[in-house]
């Protein structure tokens, strides 16, 4: 097991940066985390798994998503908007779970933001030409060319949006990340071992 | 020696990425190239080397730099602007080079676009957070913080300049890159091991 290394995984829709994660994971012998963590964020704030994934998904309607800041809870002085609770709360949970585990891989969560302070992460980026991505999701989803490349685009401008909405920053910029792994031309357990070189080269 | 394999490296100002090309050339024992094959190039197409340079410079003011397609060398029907000129030496120089040399590392010169359709081409970008970049500038070429950050600045828009206006492409952008890898916490000769490991894992 590697201990104290924390790694985030951001990735373009069809570029198999979750499978990248759960390999990772198994390598680095640590937990693995996703969205399946919203089941514990929403037992612990309260908030329904089902409308924080809708307000993730609404996202990709950046004009809209942006104008939701006006439906606040409306309780006095109190002017947060809804979806910044719901990322508020994925954002304690995510923060804490750093303290207390000090070593996992999570994919997606703006996970890369949320722990820009903690100096045990590695922050990776996984994408891919558009053709090598259909051609992914047809094979592991089962979808037609035309259905992968329009979840593709609906996905990842979704998480665009979602990203730069609750960091500021521009989603696949190279500068969040620490590493960018192209996947087109390596399989994703390879990508983990290259991964892992990162971590085993980097400075403290 | 690695053989068969050609690595072209992009890299930002102040990122170090000249020093990971030497150092890759050196692991892989392969020869090295960068900015001086100008010389070469000079010598097959008989420009002069220091009107070549002095192109790429101008490539800074983007604006000006493509007024100068206005100035083709005006022989009946030959259009083609000066700067293309140049370009089009390089481009015929790299690309004899991967055909005849097979296997070197090369920095700079847009040879990942000019070899995007050879096979055994990695195309890996460095980068760096801005104060890491100044840092290194400040050490290494004993600029003053002041001096480095105008520099970068005005080096970085002529690359990115010069490279759209001859391929068409955004600089920096994962995309036109298989592995882009941020130099702040990882040591020169350390990212070389991590290109390697690229290379030993990706498929044919």
């Amino acid at each position: 097991m590697i201990s104290n290394q924390i790694v985030t995984i951001s990735r373009e829709y069809g570029s198999g940066g979750r499978i990248v994660g759960k390999e990772l994971a198994k390598a680095m012998d640590v937990p693995y985390y996703d969205r399946e963590i919203l089941n514990k964020v929403a037992e612990e704030s309260g908030f329904s798994r089902e409308l924080m994934e809708e307000d993730e998904r609404k996202a990709g309607n950046g004009f809209f998503y942006n104008l939701s800041m006006a439906f606040g809870s409306g309780s006095s002085g109190d002017y947060t908007s809804i979806n910044e609770k719901f990322f508020l709360a994925q954002f304690d949970y995510v923060q804490k779970m750093a303290k207390e585990e000090k070593s996992f891989v999570i994919v997606g969560r703006c996970a890369d933001y949320i722990l820009r302070e903690f100096n045990n992460v590695t922050n990776v980026y996984i994408y891919g030409d558009t053709e090598d991505k259909i051609k992914r999701a047809v094979e592991k989803y089962g979808q037609t060319e035309e259905e992968a490349e329009e979840i593709m685009k609906s996905a990842d401008k979704a998480r665009a949006n979602y990203y730069h909405y609750h960091t500021g920053r521009k989603w696949g910029d190279p500068h969040n990340y620490n590493l960018c792994i192209g996947s087109g031309r390596v399989r994703e357990e390879k990508i983990a071992n290259i991964i892992l070189e990162y971590i085993e080269n980097r400075e403290a």
